[in-house]
């Protein structure tokens, strides 16, 4: 898309830290990392397509392995590995190119991703959650 | 596995918050979800893997669709959708049993999942992450 930031960078209209790429997936670091030792890159599709939920499923295994490439070599020297994937801006999606954030993390690190105070289901609450997803799905 | 929660789950000789099964995966409401009100749930697989490398392409193509369903629904009634996968105690993972968060995001919520301080490479230190990381492919 010719807006699109990950698309120029795919295109090599414009240029960015690439680590792999191949017929389907394109493997960059992220230049704003939570790490800079550690290596924090991005899996995307070279396709365009705005949220997961566009990916059709034969490319979305592309996806897929990579997302496990790039994990299995981040933990020969990572303790751990988050993958992220954010749909839409207010989820804190920056570019509407889908990406998967690919992040080493490492015992005592001063990054937190999961930050969210815990919540609790009331009694009965937990049912009524479950009863409107599912009807969701059938939608 | 005999001392996995999800495997307990899974298979029935434990009570949870089933939303959605088939042959291959498992829906559950998260029990310490980061939204009561929205309906965080958790995309796992219904045999037993560690981390996300541990889980064949063939495997790993339910769990996506599996991602994309849930976000799918979410985004109904949601504006924004993330997607977190933990590897490893250090990455925040709570069970060894590989599992997907599908959090459910509104405008102006609370919930922060990147809070990581952006940093940036000086000249040149991107070079050497990069080759870094090419190597570990390679091995």
């Amino acid at each position: 898309m010719k807006d699109c930031l990950f698309c120029q960078f795919i295109a090599k209209e414009k240029e960015c830290p690439i680590i792999y790429e191949d017929d389907n997936i394109f493997v960059m670091l992220d230049v704003r990392p939570a790490t800079t030792s550690g290596g924090h890159c991005l899996v995307i599709p070279k396709k365009h397509y705005h949220l997961i939920t566009d990916v059709p499923d034969d490319e979305l295994i592309h996806v897929g392995k990579g997302i496990k490439m790039m994990t299995k070599a981040l933990l020969k020297e990572a303790d751990g590995v988050n993958v992220l994937q954010n749909n839409m801006h207010c989820a804190g999606q920056a570019e509407p190119h889908v990406h998967f954030h690919i992040i080493p993390r490492y015992k005592d690190d001063d990054i937190q991703i999961e930050v969210w105070e815990e919540r609790h289901y009331k009694d009965g609450e937990d049912i009524k959650v479950i009863k409107r997803i599912q009807k969701l799905l059938k939608e």
